[in-house]
């Protein structure tokens, strides 16, 4: 870790939302675990320097997966017939409570951090469930496999069925505490974060005492936020004296500002909710592919970078199908030309260059100086091997890059890297 | 071929739209390259019939692509950020035009057959490009691969660069002749189909010329219709005395009725469109993917099946970027779901047991008895070895179909039959 490296490659990645840098046979070098930056050549310096080459293969900043509920990828791809509240009692509360059993986590989980490290994102925000033992198994998993996340062990005391719901606000608030206390100082890679279900799922006795947590222990906060019109509605009715969703948390100091917070989906936030998103800083997971599924509808993503809000991709397993970020971005342009199309001829469709910020230093942010091979950023890197994708025609890098959102899956991904450790 | 044989697994089929069939353990029974139904158990006419037993895995019917072009795989996932007609001008033609060298031809072909080989389809209805020599190399791959095709040589003789366009009405008709004569009798998995590009691409003359050659050859006819709405606006001010799209199609006879058409897309129909559509039995080819990558729109599928119009799915390579229709299934299943949330609240949107058949019988019925496990239908099938799909948990074979239909890539493709033929 202290010595310094290079790899080289067709290197991409983004330093603003407009412009895709791209260093054609160019060499990141790493040193401590963050980029020292791109060079065309290296400087006199460093000319002893090992460097890997990776030839004509793709090099792109590791991947950010800003909201992703691990328990649920076991069932990924099912029951996705149903609307969110319909989807969350048939499909999700019933395998979710099968993780009491840590031995059963252990196994479940095994298989989305099996999935996440041969694929392309390098770093996730997690939901685990309620249990606060199975989420240290899925701590422990991520710790090992050299990944990097926050993991969450989720708070819900009412509106869930008796066999997953917490006893009370303060049997959740104690179960938290253990859980923060027990995973302490335990990880390298992996820090725990505030994870109330959704505001359905918490009684204002526990967001209050989540509040008191935040604060004692310092905590960043995760939560979904106006992801489903009936959902809304519902938040509306057991939060009357609130001015809109987003308010329901910021009451308890849980909606940014001090706390970093990531909200999840935020498709029918309400102008007010904007605002108030925008001078908190707070962070929207947009997760196109579960919007879809779940018939949730199709989040304004021009209008969030317009208003400069700070935004990344989620795969919100298991609204979502499929956990790599190369998909979401792909999805995010889709589902921006139907909302387009369909909804706002004036929100022109988000392009190549803006999907991959979103997907790399655009969640990125959140893990701070990270999603870049900019000087300083933490060296998170993957090689993507896309030969196969270009028979017959010649192709550009960013063409390459197109293709490789597109159409490439865990086969192509030959080398990974985070915080300079190599990973495979 | 002319033994009977059966093939055991977890068979799913369609007989209608509604119901999906499954038969656990099932059997189905192969004569002829016709399908003599599904067993539970073998009846004892049958008892001494070889049976491969594919044990836990899914069988089903091998899909049917209704519409696309095989030039254009060689360039899928590339320039996805424009419009139908600047996608055309700038990323397609110059493409096609490469096709004028067979050489060429046959290395880029060959790419999309061994794909489609490896994949989940077993039938295809493709565009080739203009160049009849080409068009026949494309014929020689698929018949040689064993799946089943019907190929079309490309008219167009207006509207295109110089370097894409034929010299002439009498040019355009003299090749397709040419290219009907020489491949006569050739093949026995592969038909011709007659294939105007699109009504700006050929001019009255040449669609004069055509009819002649429908009528003289017998053909069936593929095209595209009102996918695209600044397409649909010069459509009209091209052919201003037709009362629609379609009619530029339906008053040389190329719409359906004495012989059989599909139109791909069918996004933006006017209700006198689809009326034509439906009095004259042209199949849709429903292009979810497509639609969404250059933002043509949302078709009403909907409104398609209440007015029991035939309808199949189509990839459309390379407006689509994956020649799967497990995942054109998936995708016809998630644009429905926006189209119901954003545009039509009384559009339900498409559920498993649809879209499977869309993508089976549905577009199998353009080739006759074919897309299903009934008796005398012809047996296509395809095995799906899932099982790294279901781990940690216990799922019935309808939810495994369903997680297939999201997740399956090639590598889970196991054995495939086309006409009784073992294709591996």
């Amino acid at each position: 870790m202290d010595e310094i490296f290079g790899i080289k490659g067709q290197i991409c990645f983004s330093k603003d939302l407009e412009h895709l840098e791209i260093a054609e046979n160019g060499i990141v070098l790493c040193s401590r675990g963050k980029s020292l930056g791109v060079f065309e050549k290296l400087p006199e310096a460093y000319a002893h320097v090992p460097v890997k080459d990776y030839k004509d293969a793709l090099i792109i900043p590791g991947l950010i997966d800003l909201h992703v509920h691990a328990p649920q990828f076991v069932f990924r791809a099912l029951g996705l017939d149903m609307e969110l509240l319909e989807w969350l009692d048939v499909n999700t509360f019933p395998q979710e409570a099968k993780y009491a059993d840590p031995a059963y986590a252990k196994e479940a989980y095994s298989l989305i951090v099996e999935d996440m490290l041969k694929g392309p994102n390098t770093r996730a925000v997690m939901f685990a469930t309620l249990h606060g033992e199975s989420a240290e198994v899925l701590m422990d998993l991520v710790e090992q496999s050299g990944l990097v996340a926050y993991v969450g062990k989720v708070n819900m005391d009412r509106n869930a069925p008796d066999y997953l719901c917490e006893e009370s606000a303060e049997a959740s608030a104690k179960a938290t505490v253990a859980w923060l206390t027990r995973t302490k100082g335990k990880y390298q890679h992996v820090k725990p974060i505030l994870t109330p279900r959704f505001i359905p799922s918490c009684s204002d006795q526990l967001m209050q005492k989540l509040q008191e947590i935040q604060e004692t222990w310092d905590l960043p906060v995760q939560s979904h936020l106006s992801e489903n019109i009936s959902e809304i509605q519902w938040v509306h009715e057991l939060c009357p004296d609130t001015s809109c969703y987003g308010d329901a948390y910021a009451r308890y100091g849980m909606f940014g500002g001090r706390y970093p917070s990531i909200m999840a989906h935020c498709v029918h936030c309400p102008e007010n909710e904007l605002d108030m998103i925008k001078n908190n800083g707070v962070y929207i997971a947009h997760c196109p592919q579960s919007n879809t599924n779940l018939s949730s509808g199709m989040a304004p993503v021009r209008k969030f970078l317009d208003m400069g809000l700070n935004v990344g991709l989620g795969s919100d397993v298991a609204g979502g199908y499929t956990t790599s970020i190369l998909r979401a971005m792909a999805d995010a342009i889709g589902v921006s030309k139907l909302y387009w199309r369909t909804v706002d001829a004036s929100a022109k469709p988000l392009c190549l260059e803006e999907v991959f910020y979103l997907g790399t230093k655009g969640g990125g942010a959140f893990f701070g100086k990270v999603g870049s091979f900019e000087k300083d950023y933490e060296f998170d890197a993957v090689v993507i091997d896309d030969s196969q994708y270009h028979k017959c025609i010649d192709l550009s890098v960013k063409q390459r890059l197109e293709r490789a959102i597109y159409l490439s899956d865990d086969r192509h991904i030959c080398a990974k890297y985070v915080q300079g450790r190599q990973l495979f």
